[in-house]
């Protein structure tokens, strides 16, 4: 198989770390690796399939001679993006900076893979619970239509990165200690609470996260008639967002089809069997790359109703692992750029 | 005002010792109190206004010269209930057990305060996430009629008694101290975690939890052509459940007006101020006895659609101050029984 040279942005953070886990996991064909971070990062030594890797600040001559570039996340692809594309090195990007841009490809391979195929030389990797969403309704929407999703989430602390995570443990002990410990990466204090607010507010009084849920959906699915409605919360939990589906779909599928249909389809596993408390949690949904779905009922209320429970690890399945499998799709159609 | 002899029953567990906070600080008109559990609990001492009360085990006998018995739950009102009420003392119910038989009342006071005078010795206190979510639906219902409900729940731990709080806490701590702590209140754990499954699976493979959302709904609002399809779900938060409520209305309702409906109705306090990152949240719902509404806003996509977070103390509006509230119902209208 061809070997390619490719540079990770961003890969000191959360995200870019999984990044590296997963190049490794799935024995990613790579020529040469590069590694780079802000200036505050530079200068890291990082560990990649025993060999070490001193991580290097991005500049816009970090892309030359080289053929893929995973961005973590955040302004970096704003910065560099259109620096490494002149250069002939196709960005797969984790942040939001892209994805409603219609001449970049917004891919979830289980989806839309082919649509890699047009990149102008970036592709857009999906917010991360529009991505776990989609896994479980495609199968779905390709046997009945879907007309309508109304979603609520339960995101972890993880989704604000690893200051996420530290903050929920050190406040859940200073709670348990009864010390103060004011939130910072937070609104307001996650310890024991719910925060029913992820990124900024929006039209209509909905958030950021909400609206991604409802276009980035459209624009993955190709079908903007889809109707969604979602309310973003945050949960006390370290890693695995976790969604309550509710779908109507165009055609009737009764629970027994639905199952048998999400069973067989790709990405998703179904953890559905109540006799046995089994159903998707986040704590064993963490560290998959799967996409899990339990306690798929009828919703009676309408003709054609089905409710879900979905589960995934948003650091892997919903950032890292869907912009590996982006890169795989590259190779896969032998659509890389020549590189200048 | 008349004064009335109370008895608690199960006065030792969580939402009895919340019902005796609540007699206090609405200042009920008590004559005698009567504090009574099972014989495993009989002997404790309890104060109550000043004056210590040994608690006796409950027996057909302790209702006889009683005017009401507020039962806090579980198998208690099957035993006893019938006779309470063969001497003349009205049971007021926290339990499921006669939830739904159509000769006891279902009540919570801001939504039906009337069917507390049909009773015929019995009247029911519903679930704790129905009452949240009822007392913030009935103003919409009234304002434009309702069609469909998808409620999501996010439920905290002191729904399952004060074992649930102390499962939780001792969880956290082991996890953090890298100790195992299985379940034990808990089908899984709770810690870190979200478990979508509250009480036993039924029909349909939706819950007693999520089945008792809709049609307890659809008894206390009088209309059974209230469509309604739940999912509940555990989470690790200590007190006050919050609830994801996205509804269908009849007629058209913005969401200001909605906002000002909501804003004058009884038991419900609006906090919506997004700008302002003000939205209720469990933490700071807790104690309270209002059921707090935020995150008001119109779906786009139905016609007449709206989406609401709903938070309450399901200890409090959820079990205590609902079964004091209707007591005091029974005062106002006058409908003791006669004692026998």
């Amino acid at each position: 198989m061809k070997k390619v040279n490719v540079v990770v942005v961003g890969a000191t953070g959360a995200v870019g770390q999984e990044i590296l886990n997963i190049l490794n996991e799935r024995n990613f064909p790579i020529n040469n690796l590069k590694l780079c971070a802000t200036s505050r990062s530079a200068g890291t030594e990082i560990e990649f399939q025993g060999q070490k890797y001193v991580v290097e600040e991005t500049t816009p001559e970090s892309f030359t001679g080289m053929d893929i570039a995973l961005f973590a996340g955040g302004k970096a692809s704003l910065e560099y993006g259109p620096a490494a594309v002149e250069r002939g090195c196709v960005v797969i990007d984790n942040s939001s900076n892209y994805r409603m841009d219609q001449e970049v490809p917004l891919v979830v391979p289980e989806v839309n893979p082919e649509d890699v195929t047009w990149h102008k030389g970036i592709i857009a990797n999906p917010n991360c619970s529009t991505i776990i969403m989609v896994v479980a309704l495609k199968p779905i929407y390709d046997a009945a239509g879907i007309k309508r999703v109304v979603v609520s989430t339960y995101q972890a602390v993880s989704g604000a990165g690893k200051e996420g995570i530290e903050e929920l443990t050190e406040q859940v002990k200073a709670v348990l200690e009864g010390r103060e410990y004011p939130p910072s990466k937070f609104a307001h204090q996650i310890a024991f609470n719910l925060i029913p607010h992820i990124d900024v507010f929006q039209d209509m009084d909905y958030t950021k996260e909400e609206w991604k849920m409802v276009k980035e959906t459209q624009k993955i699915m190709h079908d903007s008639s889809i109707r969604i409605t979602a309310t973003t919360v945050r949960v006390p939990v370290y890693r695995s967002h976790s969604e309550s589906v509710n779908i109507e779909t165009e055609r009737k599928l009764t629970a027994a089809q639905a199952k048998e249909i999400l069973a067989q389809a790709p990405g998703v596993i179904v953890q559905d069997d109540v006799a046995n408390k089994v159903y998707p949690m986040p704590l064993f949904t963490s560290d998959k790359d799967e996409v899990f779905v339990g306690r798929i009922r009828e919703d009676h209320t309408v003709d054609n109703g089905l409710n879900l429970w979905v589960a995934g690890d948003q650091i892997r399945k919903g950032a890292a692992t869907n912009a590996v499998q982006i890169a795989e799709l590259l190779l896969k159609y032998d659509c890389l750029m020549e590189k200048k």
